[in-house]
């Protein structure tokens, strides 16, 4: 409430510790483009409805294009006494174009107008946000590509388990983020309702119409109850949800990332541009940027949990805990557009050794299941028989510290005299990994069919 | 891992520390009617594609019937020592029909078969809590048609703002039950995608039909990735995002009756049927149930957030970690299933007493909105302009400890001449209540026809 | 990283999605005080063990002075492609002095250096809490005596339920503030270990003394493992832990002091200098303070969570995930202080209406329990029989809309022959509150004694 | 509230729907102990104070025993229909002594009780897992004394950064779990109050002695207000969060024995007693319980959302929300007693290859930073320009493809003629942990003295 409103009936000033907790300005100016944006939407159908002059309605529009201008160029100064964007705004618009800017508050209260603005804020992050999973996706059916027949150990429990190719194991990734693309298309629908009508609460006498700022603002339509319309912040907990699942997407990938180029591992390589040095170790090449995405899991969970937690046993209708509502969103945007962009970046830097992937997808007795499966379709074993006979097989290779591999056909025989010549042809990875081809297994005939689904989805 | 398993190549007893913390089944067998219908699914479409004989495949399918069963009779014994439902199941499966037991496993592992189990409860349960939203939504309806035209004080702050009807506050809350609705549909449509062919993580080399499995469990379709089909738990994450929301919202109304209810406000009685008493204070009638459904949103919350923080940074494909995806799901949904049906029951139990409501209403000078409305509409004031005269004409009322309609006309007149008798007359809370006809206002007309449209959606 | 170091070896320049996600700049300039501190510490302990030349010393230790002094001053211009605090007052440090300022580095890694700074700058921030929590106890134990003997209903399940002394309430918050403190005053302790001398994470060969550098930054002792001592960050969780506890009570007294100020209750009156206008309703006097004190619970449980999820699975010993620490204790910080000091305010500034909450008091059979102890004292009833008995007279009143008060004599003994005159003159709340004499119960003499105790505590 | 005490007011049967979510019988029953052992202090309290006769005592005393004893051996049916655990013994025992039951619950609410038997449940579980904790101290002390000389790589990163000994590595484990224990401690210690005596809130006209009852169950002192005793759930949630800090210092050991264990890595080796094998894999073997330790940090900061968000903005005193206090509680002292049991079992079940760790410490330029600090100290560069210097060497070694110790000495001399043989020798990894003498630091003589230092602390 700007001074001057305050004045009428408030005769003590506000104290520093109210004025401290009660400022939004430093966090809400961000909303300055769609505050205007809406704000001329509301003064066009008041001009429409005869509620305000077309006279009144011409300097109000020009006035805010004028203010959008100011901000956009960075001549405006925001007044936290002001104490939110809102005020702001109308105080210069005052300044602008005189006692005409009252009328513009006409059949509109601060708890439409800022869940308007919120709303078409979210709107347009989201729809940053899907652009960005997009060329996430791209990048990665990308590397893909150029690896659907590079050999990787496919791990469980993470141990190498069966051989997979990398290509697959990357558009395992854009499965998940096609997930999150579609959640976030699901919140985007569901917030894309008009609350402008609603006033403080109750709708109004005035004969607005509330279809036309809808309209107008690309929204859907109007909300369908007032009360609801002010007191509802389901938009930003839907979006702060997908976007703590994005996150944890992102954190995997990220966790993998820090695995695979550890000296240790030795599967990617990071150039310098997404690598570190140390300020006391000069031969160090961290990988800052897949940790920091890692870390953003928690960041984005955090927003999440506040919003919720704010929104907890909240009676209806507006209560000023929902202005808590806007830094955990624009915190949770930001940080997952930061992990989507250094995600695609690093994607798109990192260089596997296949030589390091297919040794390791080697070791471990990784086709032994190959082997098990042979018994039972050749020899019509019960899995759970020829699981125990390969069970026993591998025991024997492990006590001596060799591979399923280098057993000779004897020994093989004498754990199961079925087992011949053309079993053994199975434990190599490049055979294991050319008969997954059921549908959606590891295959590469698979991994390039469904590279060629994807760029068709992703181009659509 | 069943002892039988084991005993191929682990020569060690398990250590009881493993043991007690590695034992799932006294969770997870809840999921025992969807892994029987799981692999009765599997085997049939074994069976079609002539990887099993039609006779193994009739024996299973008798033997999982007779199972199911027993375990709903409540004569089966689960065995911890089994590990998990799937091996108690297929280790009373050998008992009833032998070796043919063990070809059940063929073509598929625990992997794509817990995480096939998994999305049918789910689905299952998705399905319970919308029908019984539906019936929240309606009794909510039936409320909100008896009290049209009732006028309570509508809040924001908690403080009396503008008076509203109580029909039109119950029908905010069926808008957000919509809304938990469509969420919870969306969850079931995105998990709605069937894991089974993707076996460990690779996929297999048996010639499968995943879409002969899918269709026949339900699902829109096989996962397009077999090894992200056995590392996703985003349907579970999808639906616990969900719930938080949907007992968020439960909490708000639970509060509103916890403090309707108090002897404080008197707005609503709960009859014995909802209040409980005091073990030492004989007067009491505490709302218990509101009290307890109030609290299930912290423990939903912490259900979603526990399964969340699970996932982060979990390198693919499966990780035992995700064992610990059950009881936060259970947990879930028969916490907000108790918490929807112990509302509904609320709602359709309270009885309003509407003179304390319309009392209340018209306390607080809650028309003064109305006044300042009429200044702009009758004498085309800037909305601030009108707001300054009415701050300041409630300023003399409050010194004085009255109601706004209680000062005199001069009084009136003194502060803003333009001010004559017709303005006066809308400052009853019926007038107010009835001028709010925009759409989405609270008017006892919009209410009557939000009812209508409401029970044709929820018929629908 | 600068890029004066990174030169040596890294030859592309940082990608730019790199370099946006990993500046720290932004946020971890507020350590500057204690990184220069520290630094001088060091390199006192530097001098003192003949590692660097007494010269050398001297300029370091003059040159951070001067650049702490132009930070103080705002003549300072941070560069984020220094990437951190540590790095720009480096470089600065370089420019200043020349070459000297690289000695500083010597036996000392950005790994123990940022723990130390992030360890200082947490005390303090604790220690400011401390005082404001006193402070805020002290408001409290103000009011708390004005009110030692003001009636107000007890609450149960939000329903009266005995009544009590507004002072007694009031000190029921003093208990919650001393945990509070003593969680803070705990967490300072088990923080007060000084990292300096774990280097990178190794130690050191260089001859340092960690017990010196302790000692004149304060710390207790040097960390016992150079490995913990740059991979924990306990002393930030155990911090955001009693912040989320603390901001919890916050919200507990802020959601009561919307209730008590709204309309409905009207126990308490804000001033002006905590209550706002609304844009729209000239009449109203929100709490806004009080809500955005009691949002704060879910931002500062945000906070925790996000850091404890960050730091959960990792691997010994630093990785980058940690520099997302900051953040959530800063806000957790700034929040919680921001959230004492508005409520202390308030609590100064609410002025009870005892009246109110006198009536509020006799309402709702508040004293039932005092009769049916009558009975179990003076006629040795079980307790449970005296609670059936009275629970019955209850029935009664409640059916005619009376008090207890106002049943006549005859039809208490009616229902129980015993009850007699003396049993009646009980039924005053001023009877019932002076009663509860027990140890920690509300009688006005029991607060006047607290107040004592906790003025006395509270001055030492 | 038994159907009993309901009889006299309550006159229609309790809906289903309130009666499931208002049972708490199947999970508070694991109090009974604590339950019986407070009634039964309260008991002799009445008695000592002559509030009820010595009689009614005894039998109370005696009766309260043999339902314990019931209990304890199976013989006892809880009855859901009686609520809770309270009512199910307090039912029991007026079967058991008739009326005499009826006048234990003389100054006493089960505001006061549950709190009472919560705090004793606590304080018991909080001991055991101290003590378990103590025993996982134990483990890794054993384990770091037969490794206090092992070299493996030291990493930040996860990258190789400098070489430490294993023994070093373990014991920061021994001090994370030292913090745990402390924070355990002090929790224990801040919630060493009895409520007793509280009653509903307000306290009691009857002349109990709170001392009496505190001093019998072990209670530093009675709760200073009666309010906060009955509203303050504090000691529930000071718990909880140590638990998330423990458990979140187990998944960090756990994922690293998941790294470890990997056959990735191959640093250490899990027995068959902590490995299970797979369905479908016979060669597997997954270090199972290290995952389910590493989730139930997530599961155990549920916990602790979940109560943190039931308690905020919970208006004094008791409300039934605070019934939701138990389920975590529980849940999280389980899960964390499970996951220390089963992380000490694989402290002292895994065995490590030194040849292993000791190849990798070598690899990757680990000791690059000696050369520097050899430069700094032999040659007084300044640190940073000793830093460049190796940079530059470790580019040209890196380039080649080989470690820094396989350059000649002219190519050291050719980057930096100061670089001599004496020089070289620093670059074996045994030279470069043994030089880590600074106290923390990684040289085996420092973690030998380390060990003893802690076996002296933990026989204390």
């Amino acid at each position: 409430m700007s001074a001057k409103i305050r004045q009428a009936r408030f005769h003590v000033e506000m104290h520093d510790a109210m004025e401290r907790i009660n400022d939004a300005t430093h966090f809400d100016k961000r909303l300055y483009a769609e505050d205007i944006e809406a704000s001329q939407a509301h003064c066009r159908m008041l001009v429409a409805r005869n509620i305000i002059s077309r006279q009144d309605g011409e300097s109000i529009i020009k006035g805010l294009t004028q203010i959008r201008e100011e901000i956009d160029k960075g001549d405006f100064t925001f007044d936290s006494k002001l104490e939110d964007v809102h005020m702001n705004i109308e105080h210069r618009l005052h300044e602008l174009i005189g006692d005409a800017a009252g009328r513009l508050h006409t059949a509109r209260s601060r708890n439409d107008q800022v869940a308007t603005d919120f709303r078409l804020y979210i709107r347009r992050g989201i729809e940053t946000i899907e652009m960005q999973l997009k060329e996430l996706q791209n990048a990665l059916v990308d590397a893909g590509e150029q690896h659907a027949a590079t050999i990787m150990p496919g791990f469980t429990h993470l141990q190498p388990a069966q051989p997979v190719t990398f290509g697959h194991h990357l558009l395992a990734y854009v499965e998940m983020f096609e997930r999150d693309r579609i959640r976030f298309a699901n919140a985007r629908e569901n917030l894309n309702e008009s609350p402008l009508g609603a006033c403080a609460l109750a709708g109004t006498s005035f004969p607005i119409d509330p279809e036309q700022t809808a309209a107008d603002l690309g929204f859907r339509k109007p909300c369908g109850n007032s009360i609801d319309a002010v007191s509802d912040r389901d938009f930003a907990l839907e979006s702060l949800a997908a976007a703590s699942i994005s996150a944890m997407h992102l954190s995997r990938l990220a966790e993998e990332i820090v695995l695979w180029s550890s000296a240790l591992v030795g599967f990617v390589r990071l150039s310098d541009a997404y690598s570190t040095g140390s300020s006391i170790m000069p031969q160090k090449r961290n990988p800052d940027a897949a940790e920091l995405v890692r870390a953003k899991a928690g960041r984005i969970a955090g927003d999440f949990v506040s919003l919720l937690m704010v929104m907890k046993a909240l009676p209806l209708s507006y209560s000023k805990d929902m202005q808590e509502d806007k830094e955990p969103l624009f915190d949770a945007l930001e940080s997952l557009g930061l992990g989507i962009a250094a995600m695609r970046g690093m994607v798109g830097d990192m260089t596997p050794d296949p030589e390091a992937m297919r040794a390791a997808s080697a070791a471990g007795f990784s086709t032994a299941t190959d082997l098990a499966d042979w018994l039972v379709r050749e020899h019509a074993l019960p899995f759970r028989e020829a699981h125990r006979i390969v069970g026993e097989l591998v025991g024997i290779a492990e006590a001596r510290g060799t591979g399923l591999e280098e057993l000779s056909l004897q020994e093989f025989q004498k754990v199961d005299a079925r087992i011949d010549e053309s079993a053994l042809k199975i434990l190599s990875v490049e055979d294991s990994v050319a008969s997954r081809t059921s549908p959606g297994g590891t295959s590469p005939g698979n991994v390039a069919a469904a590279i060629a689904r994807w760029r068709k989805h992703l181009r659509a």
